[in-house]
């Protein structure tokens, strides 16, 4: 099933009623609605999607009955008094997207008529569960209805329709009113109108209903149809629903006014990252109304002119920079979140410790597996992990070398291409490009070797080596029967092409040391793809040769230097690698330098780490690169920190995302992928290389790189990256990409895509939840604007 | 009353039932625990705090009668069948921190005899209201006793039972076990079983009670009473019981053992911040279990050996390194962090908008009141936000003037001692110092100058000029009758002190570029405190004169400046104000730049931007720094961002923080604290100088200024600064506060308080909704350890 859009029309105010709990008088309070609406000569809708006639005190066809000419409906009637997943049991049971499709289309048909006024009514109260066994409040979210939640008036009411209120609330729902019963006893409506009115949510208590009759026959029944009617004309007269039923329209409008204007206002207030403003026009901007799973809501999509609803799906295609992993809105996330807001907030870390901080060092070694790892250092977020683990490198270089660092200018040796932050520090360890050149304090120390590339071209893995190390690297490119067999090292690593790869990184250190007298104080390398550089796959053998040729010639560095006492030291430089893109499962594993077979002293996760909700960052190092900072000084120590250093939220909620990260790799979750690429591919069966897969399917992999327009292709874990033939050359500032980016950006008939593009190149890539489903329609969307 | 201690006793498992809702059998739950540990020959004790009779199906006397010897124990008996905040109205009420302060107490005592089990039984549901009308919920969550939750077995029981977990998780709660009553028909511990099986909390299911008689008589209540004590004999020996008691017993014990390890394995895993491992013990780490209000709950804590409690709050003298504003725990900031985190989890900010970032955006310009800002840019710490200031600065300075800064060296204009963050661009921006000059990359780029400081020495506010300015400054120092006098800009500018201060800023200028060369990029001040630098309390007329020197002399930093053409321009430098610590209430007012009367033309906050939550930072600017990036080029753009750039939680919690402060600054929450600035000192009337107040009491200032072991202290806002003598001459290796920091830690009779120091200086602060009481006891303790 497509995804559901969220609901929202202009001409329609559409509601869904939920109730505190069970038989508090959600029907009769949606008849006290629909009626007061049908006596002013507009029309209310009432729907029903579920009905068991257990969890309610009555149901559509008591709008039917009391409703002054509601018009009503009912998607999936049962009759066992029980909840729907206990009803469901025994009939024709409707799939929950099924059914969110079947109420979008419904209001979507109401709003194209002259209906003033919808009430989507849930069953019993905003947990139990609905048809499938899942809890109403999180299957019903992707619509994320404007909530009118009815209150319990009864004892222990206060408490019940405050945690309900919670409940939705942490699921991102607006609660646009709340309504109940007065009973002057217990007086819950005084209690709760005043405490929704310190969260600006009017509150409108209303008469309480007639009594039951005790016992039924023709002459009650009579009775108390009367006395219904009679409730129901006194009170949907009363001036508190009258105004609230105006207030439902108002927001109704505004909400519309607002998300029209934002593109402007944001156009006024917000100074955008990475953005050229000048050109940038309101129309540039996507608002954003709120995000489920994988998809934005978008507001005034193209799309929506064909239909009459104002919100699209649009599918996170860039994983909202790279972070996304488990789904926007995920509820158990959220309340991991606030679980440790509740019971932290935010605690000093300086010399004390908490629980979530101390779990998730603990889980995040056990994530990575390397046996070097010892330490993690907490920060912010990519760029300051990297500014951490640069000066961790440099001081471990100079101290065993015996620079001063004040005196000496020392470089770092990294690859081209590569990008690390943008703080001044970070900037500093890539070569001068756009990125970096202009800004006034950018002084690039370093050297960065230029590589061979993996692609995919027409329809084969190739890896190729640029115009400029042909002469040193062999002429030809080399092709691969698989993307498993470009990965086999064990195999690979006695090649000739290794050999050459290592001659020339070991002539070109020896000859920017001796002859250029360059000091080298650490190896940084993002493993196999240099992300915001480019998505540039860089042969892993390449990455591999490069720290072997580091480690193994400890003397290209300094005469000083001697092979290190004991084994898990480093040797050479210190070997940085920023994972902060490529690790935590973004490529499929848990970290992206098994795809080398090699340990770095120092790494750096982020953006998955929290599985794409809060900022947080580690940077991890050896026992003996922390030694290094081990003084009697205080001086020496790493004097770094910011002022939510390991706050707990970011903690806890990345204690929780790599449990349900490693759950999933370990309970075969990605087994469908894994199969796509085992069955098409001869995947070497050598260690270290039998586990290269992507979400990405392999025959959409060979149809794209085959199209006239694509130069090359490449897939791995969760990323897609379709490099577009550029007659200009490509690069930063090339166009080539647009044409494509704007095609998804239009959609299919499902959703619009989100994407970005670097230069030439347009990538994609899913969160580790994304449904095959989603992914199958996105493949086709590109096969239609590509092929 | 004095802060209340989370409760957990090693000799006693301690726990708190809460129902799911009321009437769900709280009591029966409870008095079938107590019957199995009474039959395996233990103790079991049982508190009801405040009974009422009507929102539960009994209480201590039902437990007295069938609980096979059980000890009850009733603080507060109301008889009136209603909530307790009604019956209340009528009787005594007993202050909410007396309840907690007794039930704390009959713990402790029980814990000391010879008691295996105590249960605390709420009333009615998770947020039925207490005496004084708050929350259950909220008004014991700082006992934070693991949770015995009853869910609820009757129809509806899912939703309500789910919801009540959910606001109890989203309180910091930990709920170790749910138990509820069989129903075949509903079948709803199955459903749940299964709910909380996936969290990892047991649910055990017992057979539900006898039916109560219909009639109540003599007869009939022999019977009922039969029934009972043959249900209490029959469900107390289920096995499922039994083996929950055994895990609750575990479950205390190994909590306590895994705090007891926290330091060690903190030790073994952990990078601290700002630390110099070498030497540190685990026992200098402070182990906290949770965090309320101001006050954290550590494990250890010396005074605890005096009680046998485990925990004692410990006061966040340091407000978790100036982050925190509105409590640890906050359940509003809680809220609204799941309620972002549920409508939208991190969205892609570049070239989208979404209704946090834009209503942030909106209301941070109106809280800093600046009428030059138009634009906020969105980054994670004070740190990369200075990075943003520093790259806007320049490039509007080099724009200006026209240097090429990849050639020519550009500097920028601060103050001795600033401290702008860790990463190496803005490490850069301060003088070479202990902080950063072993960092291998560190280039101080600047001319930083000495200042006049301003303290309270021996009870009166002086102005003191470093004895290397007296020459050019005055030679002596000057007193004031007050602070607010310090702070009357209006008077003091027309002094003969501002023409020498502006006349020793303009030559050393001009001395500098003229004759050394140099060029400047930008000013950048942190007004009035320098904070990280060692808490310098800089003249705000030093800061004025160089801000008004850099603007009104443009021809002093190139040939080529001109008075700009419109007013709201930059002038002369661009001026970059870093308010991270000083701005947004910290120091009693919404900006520190409104005690300099300037409007800066770029400036950064963090820290109490969350209320103390999560990490976020704002760089705002005025619109001509804004066009100085804009070009046809993207490469002139400012590319810098990060992944979580304006992440949904984050602006959420900001928005409310914001509000919730702009409103206490607003409807006079600080009155009391205000007042005793007023009524003690001659505050001068003229504008811009009559709102200096501290929450720190003028009377402390003074006593303190007096003691021997103090050279000055001073106080502003929720800052209290003492620096100590030190014969060594201070500075941040100085020990001389160590001695003071210690006698803070152990406390007085009430809780220990955690401060930082910052060599020679201690400092204490306290957020913005600190209790006077909390302070003042804070004040008593800083007395008796110094007078």
């Amino acid at each position: 099933m497509p995804p559901v859009g969220a609901g929202l029309w202009r001409s329609l105010p559409a509601h869904q009623v939920y109730g505190a709990n069970t038989n508090v008088g959600k029907t009769i309070v949606s008849t006290v609605l629909c009626n007061a609406i049908q006596n002013q000569r507009k029309k209310a809708a009432f729907l029903k999607p579920v009905s068991t006639g257990a969890l309610d005190d009555a149901d559509d066809r008591h709008l039917s009955r009391f409703g002054a000419g509601t018009l009503t409906k009912c998607l999936y009637q049962f009759d066992e008094p029980v909840s729907p997943h206990l009803a469901a049991k025994q009939k024709m049971i409707p799939r929950d997207d099924d059914l969110l499709a079947s109420i979008h289309q419904t209001l979507s048909d109401w709003a194209r008529s002259d209906i003033d006024l919808a009430l989507v009514e849930t069953a019993g109260g905003v947990h139990s569960p609905g048809p499938n066994g899942n809890s109403q409040a999180d299957l019903y979210r992707p619509l994320r209805l404007p909530i009118v939640l009815v209150a319990d008036s009864r004892l222990g009411g206060i408490s019940s329709s405050i945690s309900a209120y919670e409940s939705l609330v942490l699921r991102g729902y607006d609660i646009q009113s709340v309504l109940l019963f007065r009973d002057d006893y217990y007086q819950n409506h005084e209690y709760l109108a005043d405490y929704f009115n310190k969260k600006s949510i009017p509150l409108v208590s209303l008469s309480a209903p007639p009594p039951r009759p005790a016992v039924e026959n023709v002459d009650t029944q009579a009775k108390d149809e009367e006395a219904m009617y009679s409730y129901y004309r006194q009170v949907s007269a009363e001036s508190d629903i009258l105004r609230l039923l105006e207030e439902l329209n108002t927001k109704n409008q505004s909400r519309i006014a607002r998300l029209e204007e934002m593109a402007d206002r944001a156009q006024d207030l917000i100074w955008y990252p990475f953005t050229q403003h000048q050109g940038m026009k309101s129309k540039d901007i996507t608002v954003i109304d709120s995000a489920h799973d994988d998809y934005f809501q978008t507001f005034g999509s193209s799309q929506s002119k064909k239909s009459n609803a104002e919100l699209r799906p649009t599918f996170d295609g860039s994983a909202s920079w790279w972070t996304q992993g488990l789904g926007h809105g995920n509820p158990d996330l959220s309340l991991s979140a606030a679980y440790a807001a509740g019971r932290y907030g935010h605690v000093m870390f300086a010399g004390a410790v908490h629980e979530p901080a101390l779990s998730l060092a603990d889980r995040l070694l056990k994530t990575i597996g390397n046996p070097r790892f010892t330490k993690v250092f907490y920060t912010d977020n990519g760029s300051t992990g990297m500014e951490v683990a640069v000066k961790m490198g440099l001081r471990a270089a100079c101290d065993r070398y015996g620079w001063d660092a004040s005196q000496e200018k020392i470089s770092i040796l990294g690859l081209k291409g590569s990008y690390h932050g943008d703080t001044i520090g970070v900037m500093d360890c890539s070569e001068p490009s756009t990125f970096n050149q202009k800004v006034e304090w950018y002084r690039g120390r370093g050297h960065w070797f230029d590589f061979p590339l993996v692609k995919m071209v027409n329809g084969t893995w190739k890896v190729e080596v640029p115009a400029e190390l042909k002469a040193e690297l062999g002429s030809e490119d080399a092709q691969f029967e698989s993307l498993g067999s470009v990965f086999d090292l064990e195999k690979r690593l006695s090649s000739e092409a290794a050999e050459r790869y290592k001659t020339y990184i070991h002539s070109t250190i020896k000859d920017l040391v001796e002859r250029h007298g360059m000091k080298f104080g650490a190896l940084i390398l993002e493993p196999v793809i240099l992300g915001a550089g480019g998505m540039l796959f860089c042969d892993p053998l390449f990455q591999r040769c490069l720290t072997d040729v580091v480690r193994d010639h400890p003397e290209l560095f300094s005469p000083n230097a001697s092979s290190p006492k004991s084994a898990p030291s480093w040797s050479g430089l210190p070997v940085i690698f920023d994972e902060v893109f490529t690790g935590l499962y973004r490529l499929g594993r848990p970290s992206s330098a098994s795809f080398l077979d090699v340990h770095p002293d120092i790494a750096v996760n982020a953006k998955l780490l929290t599985g794409g909700l809060i900022p947080l960052c580690t940077t991890v190092a050896s026992q003996e690169i922390f030694d290094t900072f081990s003084s009697p000084e205080k001086s020496d120590a790493l004097l770094h920190g910011h002022s939510y250093t390991a706050h707990a939220v970011g903690c806890t909620v990345a204690v929780d995302s790599l449990r349900t990260m490693d759950d999933m790799d370990k309970n075969g979750s990605w087994d469908g992928f894994k199969a796509d690429w085992d069955s098409k591919s001869a995947n070497s069966t050598s260690s270290g290389s039998s586990d290269v897969w992507s979400v990405w399917s392999q025959s959409l992999l060979q149809d794209l790189s085959r199209a006239e327009a694509v130069e090359s292709v490449f897939g791995i874990g969760t990323v897609l990256s379709v490099s577009l033939r550029d007659a200009q050359g490509g690069g930063y500032t090339s166009t080539a990409a647009k044409g494509l980016q704007q095609k998804l950006a239009a959609g299919g008939d499902q959703f619009n895509v989100h994407s970005r593009v670097l230069g030439n190149v347009l990538y994609l890539m899913s969160s580790v939840t994304s449904k095959p489903e989603s992914l199958q329609e996105l493949e086709k969307l590109l096969r239609s604007a590509l092929i």
